[in-house]
């Protein structure tokens, strides 16, 4: 399937009259606009992109989309002056059959996607959670068909501005166009009484000023929130709360990397600052805690997730939680319990080094298998809390024997449930269904 | 598909005249006979097993079906004097088409496997490798078709014991039934005029002595032997060539996990022997290290590798690598390099760690997709027998910082290769073929 991406506005309510910038290549949540359609859509199996543009732009959307690499056509509308369905009209000799189209200048969330390429039609929503209901553009429907379409009706759906066609919208823009001069989709909507589907409770919005930006921003950060499973109760109580807001504000400045870098350094200053300051170094040490959901966060909402990514990001904690613990050691002066700080340092990693593993060896993920560990805590969020607490008491020795007990027994339970598990299976073949 | 297994010999070669143990549970190599057809075809697609057995032995073979699990019905041959022949004849009413027939004292590598599923007719090979000319039946064709077939005859293949066949073989069985009284299968072969395809090179054989187990066993612990790749330099010049021998007297006897634990016990010995002499702990850690081969070898040759088991092996290295690395420490008295012990126990665990993150975030191999790691070194043997090598020398110090300074330049340098290769692919979507 191909999709036609209407990218001839001018943004000059988003950047100023005078601007020339496309408006499609605003960033939204760390993507631009463009971006996160093409990505979205070739993730869901669109196959060819024809976008839409205008003479003045036409060369920073051509350089963007080199750059991304995404199988596309430009296309120029000459005239963006008659409309966006003259806009769509320029698409005519680049597509074949049933094809999608999207206003560029409209975001929506992965689920909206989902949802609204089953659809037919005009795709609608009823609640219109993130938008302006008066600059809106409302859908009269009658029988499952469009019966009339602006701004001005008094419509009970609202227009999503994403649409799946057959090439016929093209005979309808085209009479528009003979009848009137130019062409407002909306006219040719209610010429082709358009059928429409309705895609409800999603996000999804259209982005006219610097306002809406932040808004969607806002929004996509929100709702692009890691799954809870991955997260200790620490996280889930203290560090995403903060960590969100964090990310709403850095996620168009900061790329996953350099939030990963960000959150090492503060981590590795932590270690720094506990040779100076027990106390301040724990205080570091849970903010580089808080800041280190962030790069997952950035790369989620801007649509840059990477295993290798993650990786880095996995190996990094590591080598923080290690110089804390030396850090922690070092600051006790002459008598170091180095037995007790090496069974601190070595539980801490093999609480992450068994749920890697589980998941290199099986496919799946360990606490998804045996949910139990979950309460038992040990993760990195908890650990680090707990650290902070203990070193701004000054209870660092205290620290180093609770973390040792603590991490161990740990992944040592763990141990005995796979044991337990595979005992259990045996070397049966699983069950296979019989005819 | 169907395969029918013969499994109504009465092996008294095997087990001496008044035997009464079935033949195809005789253990080959960890895995009785009949276990390795059942779980080798089945993972090749097999859906059930039609299993023709004596009366004699066959409450057993029905409780060890039972106990793995494998769909298949079991058919009594009441008379197994009558030859082989007549116990295929028992199984007509439960098979419906072209299905596989396999001489249950056989035993059969994967590969071979592979290719006979591939074939037609009697499935025959010209090297015979691993059998004695003068007790095989020899093949004799013409045109792509049998000829003659017997222990006498003079032919250029060998009968392997594999059929893929339809369901006109009963129709000559029932002749030659018809006719003697008796049916043997190089009859039914010869009155069929069956087709042939030749599989060569390949382990297969037929166990009919006690002496032919042992050989069949250490031919599959050869065969099974694990792809290079994952084995550092000591593994593949020293480890490996001394667990396979262990392998092949201990495969009849230990499972994979009792493996695991007995190298796990003597690498818990060599921590403790360290207290006493660093030079008997270091050389007990080497054995340990030999011993670690041999779950995986075990796993495998007797077909029973499971995912579990291998988590269970990393993990309970990693904890004798952390107590052996402990008692180094304490073997050195009141002057401990702690800092130096901490690093390399950290080390030693990121070597693993990041390999093994690095394959739960792709599936794929770390050492596949930056072969040059391996040229560095530091994986669980190198380190090993480094550790056992310095400590016969008494420089436990020395190998601290060895250890220490080695194991994380190891990572640090994996972590620098995945961040050039991540820079390099950026987030760019992975090109498409385009029609």
């Amino acid at each position: 399937m191909k999709a036609v991406i209407l990218a001839a506005g001018r943004g000059t309510r988003l950047f100023g009259e005078g601007g020339t910038a496309p408006k499609v290549l605003a960033k939204v949540a760390g993507s631009e606009l463009l971006y996160r359609h093409l990505k979205l859509l070739r993730d869901r199996g669109v196959e060819e992109f024809i976008v839409v543009v205008n003479p003045w732009t036409e060369g920073e959307i051509r350089k963007a989309l080199q750059r991304w690499g995404f199988p596309s056509k430009v296309v120029v509308n000459p005239h963006p002056e008659r409309g966006n369905g003259y806009s769509l009209l320029q698409a005519r000799e680049h597509v074949d059959g049933p094809f999608i189209l999207v206003m560029g200048d409209h975001v929506y969330e992965e689920a909206f996607l989902d949802e609204a390429l089953k659809g037919k039609g005009i795709i609608v929503d009823s609640a219109g959670s993130f938008i302006d209901p008066h600059e809106a553009t409302k859908v009269v429907v009658e029988d499952g068909y469009v019966r009339d379409i602006g701004k001005e009706v008094e419509g009970e759906f609202y227009d999503t501005g994403f649409f799946v066609l057959d090439l016929n919208i093209f005979e309808h823009a085209q009479r528009v166009l003979e009848e009137k001069g130019t062409v407002e989709m909306a006219e040719v909507v209610k010429r082709a009484v358009l059928p429409y589907t309705e895609v409800r409770g999603y996000l999804w919005m259209d982005v006219d000023t610097p306002k809406d930006l932040e808004r969607a921003t806002k929004a996509i950060v929100r709702r692009s929130r890691k799954s809870a499973g991955g997260d200790g109760i620490i996280s889930r109580l203290l560090n995403r709360r903060i960590s969100l807001i964090l990310t709403e504000r850095l996620v168009n400045r900061l790329s996953p990397n350099q939030a990963t870098i960000l959150s090492t350094l503060v981590g590795l200053m932590a270690a720094l600052g506990a040779l100076f300051s027990v106390a301040l170094g724990g205080i570091l040490y849970q903010l580089s805690s808080v800041l280190d959901g962030t790069d997952g966060e950035i790369a989620r909402a801007s649509l840059k997730e990477s295993a290798l990514g993650g990786w880095m990001d996995s190996v990094l904690d590591r080598l923080v939680d290690f110089c804390f613990l030396l850090a922690l050691g070092l600051s006790l002066g002459a008598e170091v319990p180095w037995e007790v700080l090496s069974g601190a340092i070595f539980g801490s990693l093999m609480v992450s080094y068994t749920s890697e593993r589980y998941r290199g060896a099986t496919g799946r993920d360990l606490y998804g298998d045996f949910p139990v560990l979950l309460y038992l805590g040990g993760k990195r969020d908890e650990r680090i809390f707990l650290i902070m607490v203990l070193s701004v008491l000054g209870a660092v020795r205290e620290c180093l024997w609770v973390l040792a007990f603590w991490t161990n027994a740990r992944w040592a339970l763990a141990f005995l449930w796979v044991l337990r598990a595979q005992r259990k299976r045996g070397h049966r073949p699983k069950p296979m269904p019989r005819p």
